[in-house]
């Protein structure tokens, strides 16, 4: 009979190629290695079937979720104008149920019992792999080998891989613990552990300049909104994955979306990193301008408040929930006609407003302008505005003044 | 008998100059002009006696509210963390409720029965000076000229000058229309109606350096809180006042805290202008980077909803209400371990931490680290975690597999 | 050339008969009046069409608008959970914009100029009203008679008509103020100005019993819901004002839904009120009873507070605007699985419920009982949730004990 | 050398009596046992503290926590107006806190270094327990018996008591699952694991009759409240203890607040449970009758979100954290004008306003009557009002209208 099969999500580093004979050690499973393309680069997909399949795997499945990442993941987030706690464009948050999602359609075609996952115990990364297998498969077992195992170290691994035949991958080891996709990198560990410490970004940015390595020229950019989703950049359609790498490399040039953030982790610590995300700060930058013009003041004030328990969803690992769904319907709903063309000056780590249109503006210069338009806007009715609008407060003052009596 | 007074809220410049013969002439009032020192700047208090006489005032009240003005109305704001609209940190809206306070004070001494204001009927100022009189001598009643005279053009007020003999203040009309004090500059008008024209920051700004302008070496500044409250710049302890001014000769240096905004008034209609606050920027941005340190983070997500709510009070003119006291009973309760100093690097528009500390820290290092805490952290908790948190997430799967069938 | 026409809506009563004269005599418009059925009963609609000639309109539209009325403004509203001031249904609120939608319809039928109604400068109504034509049509003009003539009492409405010939309703004026639809009868005025005052149940009430007059036996009812939408009553299938009627009748039995409200008017004044919603408060529980078995935590807890914010949408007026639309779409998200059966037990004024059954149930009795179900709910997980859940607050009290040496 | 100590939150029933010797075999602590009197009733503090002793306690604390519970842990919850879900008074929720705030004390006192308390693994209740711990003291170890020993049954702990000679008590088993304190009681398991089930009321009851078998005569009570705290009854003042023992009398004899509600509990599953709460279900609608007087429409509006989210906090264990504590200041400021006297009808089940009364009240019949008040409110105010108030909803239109063109 044959043993049971684990898909394991295997990037070919040394963590997860270590997994590999663990599982067979461990929990005898056959194990089929699958390696999600979220934009994480690296070139690293050469050579990854042999290595997978030399480290003990059965199987190798390569799939390029980049697209479906920024479409159905990256630009609803975009869309929601969510950021978690005022700073983070949820660059890994997002990234996980997207690969998750295709974990289980992999274990589904393989008809494996169980997923397994390299995220550590202290992190955000387990919770939001654990519950989109949970929301999508609640029969598929999870392991979590980080949780489970005595490798502490580099040197543990590394000692683990040469008694097991894995192939050490040669990629030295990088001093900071850092996640990328397409969408942002983040940074971690090292002198960053001292919010202290002001990061040293001449070494440790990777997608962007350090601010003062930015052109001294500003550059513009104009990005497109269709309902809004970003479909077009300085007057060119293309699609989510060309958009965002185009606007990564323009925006990184000039040094824009470096964030340094304390943030609140899910399992209840705080932790520090430095995060790039050139194209997502541009992109939501564009979107809140054009938004400034096309959303009415009810409508923007509700979805701020709202953008911030979405941004929660998201970072929880909640993505495939009825709350996430509903209030996605909510925000397409509101996005209807937040259609136009908003024009961005960069210019060392800014992003300025150069000039926004839409045809579903709600700007009228007519009423805004300090000359006439009575049809529209007559000054006297001000007076019965404010006074009825005031009374509440006349009301309590005259109550106050009654009740010292 | 002696005529009825009343109080007109009074700059020197041409507008509220005229003001004072048309009281007289269409209320048959006697008018006591109140200048209120807000910061606005200008040196114009000189001579502003003779001039608010020579227009026919009985007598003028020269008011210094700059430290009110920050300490009980823009350091309260700042502790919400409130911006309206994601950009605008409300200089002119809670201007407006200190001004009006004294006016009412004024109306007190003198005895008078009017309160008297120059902003235009289509603007948020005359809400927020009628709110605010509304809400502290409701019996007093409020004269707004420019939503009755027949005064349209600067034409027209130098001619109604010249015909009652009102000295003309010598100062050129400026081209936009600005609002200044000490946390900020406003600018609105002329090319700026069109949200499609970028803004000549060149011309325009008075307290910034434009972007390009601003120096190429970046500069350090360290902040200190208590509780919320901006202390200390550079380990100095200063006042509220001294505080504010030397961040804005700071920050107005290095390009801080300019902002591009298309914002929907209160009245209904949307607006564009563009803001200068330098020392404001500075210190949102520094309170909400010491913040990450020393609040929780359900502390942290309540008080980002409830600042959106708390900027529109303030926009609105709703200062002296219940609702805005019990939510700055809530910040200030909420700042109670907010103390410690952060570092910011200014640079060309950016303010970027370079360092927090505080004594009020939650932030642990060996609980964040890699490494191993396992008094504090056992990452085998995570597992029961995860299951009980993902518990809903798996019923709710299993009931739809179940519902399927 | 023929006048330009108003549309008026017109009851047959004396107040929108005399404004049929006034509207000529003011201003020279030709009347068309429009008699909006959405069940306020009382038969009036006999003879109605020659009434309205014979105080000199040209036509009569005589509209039967329940159907939509009940399914596309009051069950969407249901749908929301949404109760103004955690007591009012809305009854009179979302009425008005159906009204007023349908009058800008014969409006562009009729090539009409503007809109006519009868409500009270002092009310919610005129800006419910005000709002819908606005937001259909603003080239619309809006006459408002009861902010502009001299009529002050119903005493002078009979002088008046008599003087133009208008035919006087024979009908006894009422001594309370009343709004009555399919949904529910308001009252208001007499002894109830005085909040101190309990109401005279035994003569105010309308559609329901007074507690002390219903049945001494219970009765018991099921309601069944289809997405958040009731579809049956007591097993069989009916439309929605059908559903309505009948539920009004079996509730107003059982003393069901009367409430006592002091409640904040939109125009800043607090009114006092009686409400009977017999149907409503049936429906209401009934939909709470089963959304607690089919919506998850989250869902639930953002759509209670984000039903606040829409009830306020509904009392003010907004209908249509795109924030109540964009949170409809999300409230239709979240209700559908909100399909199942409710039994409620009707009892001198309480709805008790009696059990509930939904094919998306998430209760999972072999989860909730005291009784074993390790699989899918390990007690020993229990450990590991609170040591993560509980975090913040161990590091809380380590920096307090921290900070105190 | 001494053993270590643990403090028991000891009840004298079967499961804290085991808990004893369980402690001393598997821990080999010294007991020291600890009964909170939270108003649980039943008289069996007597001889408790021979039963505690012959258990193997080495010390019995019996502490009387009734008065603090009520006035430091209810109160703030009802001033919050904070309910679960719509229908949980929170009864069990926040006597955990005050509770385990007394453990620790006594730990300190007596030098223990854990604290244990009975409550299983899959409540809320070992959140409640343990974060309170956590947040006083988070050195002090807890030890949870229901996570880690093998007793599973009744059965189970009657044999372990018997080897052990544990006295047992002769209470029956009850076939209910309860939980009873001062402020409710609550029932589960048996038939109500079911929803479909209707209660069975009958025989389920404690606190309160059957809805059928409350007098056939209505009774009035007034409660006045000072400061959103509830002071007297029928006139009379008493401190809180009092004043809830009172009103659980009367309120329990008309049937009033028993609510069956499917809850979701924070470990992530649905419960079903009947709740009794007389006196809460009084005093909650007795303070909303005062707010609905007192409080203005914006500060009613951010309370009843506020609420939710307190609730949830209550609910979740979290008294003592800094998001609690701040929002308790908010309550509090909120409450200040919040005093008065409130009139209720209390027959079989229902609670109906009979009138309301306070000194600052912001009802104002004056200007909500049909009547003139052309002072406060000029009908012709209505109109500016509306035009600006619709504003947004105008230009919005004409923006469609041009957009189609």
């Amino acid at each position: 009979m044959s043993k049971p099969k684990v898909v394991l999500a295997y990037s070919g580093g040394l963590d997860t190629s270590v997994i590999i004979p663990w599982l067979k050690e461990n929990y005898d499973y056959e194990v089929i290695a699958c390696c999600a393309d979220v934009g994480q680069g690296g070139g690293e997909t050469d050579g990854l079937q042999e290595k997978a399949i030399k480290s003990g795997a059965s199987k190798l499945y390569l799939l390029n979720l980049q697209e479906e990442y920024v479409r159905d993941f990256v630009f609803p987030t975009l869309k929601a104008g969510a950021i978690y706690e005022g700073k983070y464009l949820l660059g890994t948050s997002h990234a996980r149920p997207v690969i998750a999602k295709h974990l289980v359609e992999v274990a589904h075609k393989e008809g494996a019992v169980a997923i397994c996952h390299g995220a550590t115990g202290k992190g955000n990364d387990q919770v939001r792999f654990e519950l989109t297998v949970m929301a999508l498969d609640p029969s598929l077992k999870v392991v979590a080998p980080w949780r489970e195992w005595n490798i502490k170290s580099r040197e543990d691994a590394i000692d683990y891989a040469e008694a097991h035949n894995v192939p050490i991958p040669c990629s030295k080891s990088d001093l900071y613990s850092r996640d990328r996709n397409l969408w942002h990198i983040s940074h971690e560990g090292m002198d960053l552990e001292d919010p202290a410490n002001e990061p040293k970004y001449d070494t440790l940015l990777k997608l962007s300049n350090a601010l003062e390595k930015a052109p001294d020229a500003a550059e513009y950019v104009t990005v497109d909104f269709e309902k809004g989703v970003p479909v077009a950049v300085n007057g060119k359609k293309m699609g989510p994955v060309e958009l965002v790498e185009l606007l990564n490399v323009i925006g990184g040039k000039h040094a824009v979306g470096i964030e340094d953030i304390v943030e609140d982790r899910l399992v209840g610590m705080k932790s520090r990193g430095v995060y790039e995300t050139p194209a997502g700060t541009i992109l939501y930058k564009a979107l809140e301008i054009l938004e400034s013009l096309c959303l009415d003041r009810d409508t923007q004030a509700f979805k701020r408040q709202s953008a911030v328990r979405f941004a929660e969803l998201v970072y929880d690992g909640k993505w495939f929930t009825p709350l996430r769904e509903s209030m996605s319907a909510m925000f397409d709903s509101m996005a209807e006609t937040v259609t136009g063309e908003v024009k961005l000056k960069l210019y060392k780590g800014n992003v300025s407003s150069a000039g926004v249109k839409s045809p579903y503006s709600l700007y009228n210069e007519n009423i805004a302008s300090f000359g006439d338009s009575a049809e529209l806007y007559n000054h006297k009715d001000a007076e019965g505005f404010i006074r009825l609008f005031g009374l509440p407060l006349r009301v309590r003052a005259m109550m106050n003044q009654a009740a010292k009596k």
